[in-house]
């Protein structure tokens, strides 16, 4: 076995295997398969951009004791045998009779008794990352053995983040901090956006991101409409409230924040919604606490911005946050996961300015036994001005 | 409705639609359900990277006759609606008490009667973007409407390229063009391959990238070992073969080619792998026709590489491209799928060197009446050498 894996020491590795077991223990479950980019690599470090091809099934077998087993198409086996993972074992994908499907079948059946129970994460925020047909085909042939729902299992622990993770996402954070403060320097009143975001991920590149999994953002006359959309060739005009998000990796971590820029002179709408945002993230930075749940930090974000006279945007104020650009709990009024001790989280209130113009503000912080800890640098309490 | 989409007329949309409902009368399917980024975006027009989070489910549904349906999460609706899609049915998500699924039963039970098929891909290359407890509730409340595999319903589908399609994945591959032409410039001797990985993706977005989906590549002496690793912090050395591939993202289509180049004087085992790759590249342009397999294509490449002396690589030896960085059909022994005009393929023959050194040359083409055009431009016949 390597000394160690290619982003941690093995020793992190064997910790999460064995909170993982006491949590399949406790949850009665006799292995688990795991399937998505992030799950394979929270278990065995295998990190690739890869992934972006749709064509080939990858599972991780995590049996109740022991080290987990890899079931992999062959063109991983090389990466994978740097990681800490021993028990490789390939076929050659993407195979259109039998892709995978025996091996993980007799991978599963060595390992899992025949009344035994096989964990796969099927909740909120979960997929099932191999063809349907093919699950179908597995759950029959290792029948009677059972497929549970092992969402929690897997959530209470990957949530939870060691300090090594806390310190790969606080990385992430310092490199888009970086790239931020930029971008008064190339998102100047007559860019067109579209180039704005490539000068964007370019920062993000220059400052150190490995790769930029997301960027989005928005710009407009006092606020912005949407902030999901690709960016228009629209150049930026005085007046507008221009806002970057981004979702930059280090080492497999995310960081996920955003910031506004006033085009020019801010107007007061503008103006008044960045110092609501900002309060009611103040708020929830001196409030939140261990113990709390999603819906209580909702509350706070809420209360927070209601008191400031600002009208809360729709739908979640943050999130989770670290193997993928968002991971549960969601911050509703309806999510009452417990928030707790070494959890990353976002803070992401946002304001309707007026019908169709939003503002929307966020930071990332880990939750210590004596509160919140931001990971990014916090935002200027004023809306910045780019002249 | 508006009068285009974001990204093509609303005709190319129109036509899509009337194709799938061709083949999903063939095929005998009512409707089609489908969750994933690419298919969603095939039908809608709808382009964002806010599917890099996994939190949302999202939905299209497409009936027998008529125009598409949009289920999604109330965030999606404002970019939604300024696609062709006119019937958009939102909620708050994510909820985890109905994460969507009433909403979607009740669309499908409106659109499908009670004895109906609903279409899903669930075969090779495909998966179900949907929390799998989800879709049992799903199946069970549409019941007694069957379930059944739409696959090759889609895939015969997209797997055609419009002219307006192929004239993004040929700007894609421009891009590309244009940045590998510069790779010169910054993989020097001495170069860490992690920076010259960021140097890459900062020239794809400068030449055009609205952003970069995947980097990969890898460098050794006389050949790499590995295709698919995030790049190490090793500096690039004289004798080294360095291989850059991507996949460059324009108007949500990918290209995916990749370069090699020798670091200072290439050795005889690199320049004659480039060489059997060239030839045999040649052979399967000269001779690729519109009716032949995938396999027919695999056996091409295969004694291209074979009549040079070459000892061809393991895994496939191309695929599809296009709304994802790779598509079916898969170049191997084992893949039927005919080969039809419009089609948008990957040539990407590979060469065993020595145990543990490889060299991969890659190619796009599309396939006309009259056989192949390539879409990047031909890498140069003998290897290059950064000096």
């Amino acid at each position: 076995m390597p000394e160690r894996s290619l982003i941690f020491p093995v020793a992190e590795f064997r910790q999460r295997v064995a909170r993982l077991q006491a949590g399949m223990q406790a949850d009665g479950q006799d292995a688990l398969l795991l399937t998505t980019p992030a799950d394979v690599f929270y278990v065995t470090g295998f990190l690739t951009r890869f992934w972006e091809s749709p064509a080939r099934p990858w599972f991780v077998v995590l049996p109740a004791t022991g080290l987990p087993v890899a079931v992999i198409p062959a063109i991983g086996a090389d990466l994978m045998g740097r990681c800490w993972v021993t028990d490789i074992r390939t076929w050659d994908a993407p195979d259109p009779v039998d892709d995978g499907v025996s091996l993980l079948v007799d991978t599963l059946t060595g390992l899992v008794g025949a009344t035994g129970a096989v964990g796969i994460p099927m909740g909120l925020e979960t997929h099932l990352r191999m063809p349907m047909a093919d699950f179908a085909k597995v759950v029959a042939q290792i029948a009677p053995r059972r497929i549970v729902d092992a969402t929690a299992t897997v959530q209470r622990v990957r949530e939870v983040k060691s300090a090594a993770e806390i310190g790969k996402i606080r990385t992430a954070c310092g490199i888009a901090d970086r790239a931020f403060a930029r971008v008064p320097t190339f998102a100047q009143p007559g860019r067109p956006l579209d180039m704005v975001f490539r000068d964007f991920q370019i920062a993000l590149l220059q400052e150190g991101a490995d790769w930029v999994s997301y960027v989005a953002g928005g710009a407009g006359p006092g606020g912005y409409g949407d902030v999901i959309s690709p960016a228009s060739a629209r150049p930026l005009a005085r007046g507008d409230v221009l806002m970057l998000d981004t979702g930059a990796v280090h080492d497999g971590y995310f960081c996920d924040f955003d910031r506004n820029y006033a085009i020019g002179t801010a107007d007061d709408g503008a103006r008044r919604a960045h110092a609501a945002l900002y309060a009611a993230t103040d708020a929830a930075l001196t409030a939140l606490r261990p113990g709390m749940t999603a819906a209580d930090l909702h509350r706070i974000l809420t209360q927070g911005l209601v008191a400031e006279g600002a009208v809360p945007g729709q739908g979640r104020l943050g999130h989770g946050l670290g193997l993928t650009l968002t991971e549960w709990p969601s911050v509703t009024d309806k999510d009452h996961t417990i928030l707790r001790e070494g959890m990353v989280l976002t803070l992401e209130p946002g304001v309707q300015i007026a019908p169709g113009r939003m503002m929307v503000h966020e930071e990332n912080i880990v939750l210590h036994a004596d509160g919140a800890a931001l990971l990014s640098a916090r935002a200027p309490c004023t809306l910045p001005e780019i002249h």
